[in-house]
């Protein structure tokens, strides 16, 4: 057994927003070129001003692009605001910021979606125009959406995340269509593939971005037959998230707010868990090899860093 | 008789894109606030990138808000150009350019139009917001298409007006959908007002811009039976268009590439014109009452001048 990620492996990894794109970026560069599969929650999508908006995959394209805002942890840099300006004189819908270059996005995809082409499709090829060298693929092409059973009503997840913060409580969680949706066929065919070497769960949301691509049928039965080490990069650090509500939610879901709750709700995928070093104390509660490191990723070099050591742990996993 | 417009009348003035909405643009000035109604061509439509667009009716808008960009005669001034620069990295079409701000009227048009309201409506309504002090509406809420038979095919409009830059030779000229076509409620209410002072023509192409209005079943009827004074605002100076392709599309149909071939395919219609200074030798060859002064409109005070000589020519034809 080598502790070396074999140079010519391929990795499969499930990511939400921002968090997780960027694990998956520094993955990206770990392996060789076009050897990582990015798989996308698409859960949070929805219909806005009309136009087609994937918020998960969007920040994906854009972290792996290098055109992300590192201010934001959403849209593109260096953006115009002269749209949304125009917008709000017209009395249009202003609470989700839409950049000028960013429209190009979700216009382009719209008209493509809108002439019959599959969503992993226009995805994949809009990767390839941004020059990624990873492929990113949605996890469906049906459409499936969060929505929050709340205090103030049932919330579409965009509403209940940008429009309201997340300032009402959660008493449930539901992914509509789910039950129904197939999984993108680039997906399983990256989950499928023999020269696979590892499937990474990187740190997003586990209620919110990860569980709404485990309701997919096959989605969890794939990853647990793939014969390779699945690792997750806890999503906490210090207890909490890094962004996001991911504690104020598992509170109000009645889950103790902790990596090992995490832990046990991922206990039948995961081979291994890469613990930020904050928890490290929790690490002899946790019945599942262990990693620890600084999961923190403030550069470029920190998320290549975090996303070596992740695929070396994988690599000590392979049976 | 008083050769001056009654300060409360009202007008309808017809107008196709940027020397039509100039002269609006004066007119909306020379009467009093609210008592004019501008009737807009919307034969140029098109869907573009998933997209309402109506070139004419948006040349109207920006013209008379003040918005309008004076160097291109089409979009806003002080645009940002970032959606173009992404689209084209997307691999979307490029050939027609939309601005940033540009982009707010398309998209929340479509976005109203998607969920059932007239254009009228939208379209009245966005005057408003734009703070324009008279009504703005499309000849029609159905779809009426200028379709050009050329020597290269059959084009849409804006393919052949846009993308082709007018160069194919027109063999004859199409208005799709206007057989069937209802005029916009508020057009017919408009013609029909008993406070109805004038009717306008403005200095559009007469075969691009005014023939799909007329086209529109009772259009004529209505112009006809208002009994009021009809006025058209020649649309050439000195034998030549000021801008677009007026003469060369005359010519290839067969017309004589003249003011007297305008005045006789506006025949039935018009009770006078205000033909340019420069066509001033053409005067006695015209069956119908004349007034000659300088047409071009160069500045806003040009605007507000012929706006007010064609009002004040009315005038003196009202029986």
């Amino acid at each position: 057994m080598t502790h070396e990620l074999r140079r010519h492996e391929r990795i499969v990894a499930l990511s939400g927003g921002v968090g997780g794109a960027k694990l998956a970026e520094g993955l990206m560069r770990a392996v060789v070129e076009g050897e990582m599969t990015l798989v996308v929650n698409t859960g949070d999508d929805f219909n806005h001003l009309g136009l087609h908006v994937c918020p998960d995959v969007d920040t994906a394209l854009y972290t792996l692009s290098g055109l992300a805002n590192p201010q934001t942890g959403w849209g593109r840099r260096d953006e115009t605001w002269s749209f949304m300006q125009a917008l709000e004189q017209f009395g249009g819908e202003s609470w989700f910021r839409l950049g000028d270059a960013d429209l190009a996005l979700h216009v382009e995809r719209t008209r493509r979606l809108a002439a019959g082409e599959p969503l992993s499709s226009v995805i994949s090829d809009l990767a390839e125009r941004l020059a990624i060298p990873a492929r990113i693929l949605p996890m469906s092409d049906d459409p499936v959406r969060t929505r929050l059973d709340t205090e103030i009503g049932a919330l579409d997840f965009q509403h209940y995340f940008v429009r309201e913060q997340c300032r009402p409580r959660v008493n449930s969680i539901e992914f509509k269509g789910a039950e129904k949706a197939r999984l993108s066929p680039g997906a399983v065919r990256a989950l499928a593939d023999e020269d696979l070497g590892a499937i990474i769960l990187c740190p997003s949301n586990p209620y919110l971005s990860i569980a709404p691509m485990l309701a997919v049928p096959r989605m969890r039965e794939l990853i647990r037959s793939a014969d390779v080490p699945v690792v997750a990069v806890s999503p906490l650090v210090g207890g909490e998230a890094v962004k996001g509500p991911t504690t104020k939610i598992m509170n109000e879901l009645g889950l103790s707010v902790s990596v090992l709750q995490i832990v046990q709700d991922y206990a039948d995928l995961i081979d291994g868990l890469v613990l930020d070093s904050r928890d490290a104390g929790l690490r002899d509660r946790i019945d599942l090899p262990v990693t620890v490191t600084d999961t923190l990723m403030h550069t470029p070099q920190d998320r290549l860093r975090v996303a070596r050591e992740t695929l070396a742990f994988a690599a000590t996993l392979r049976g």
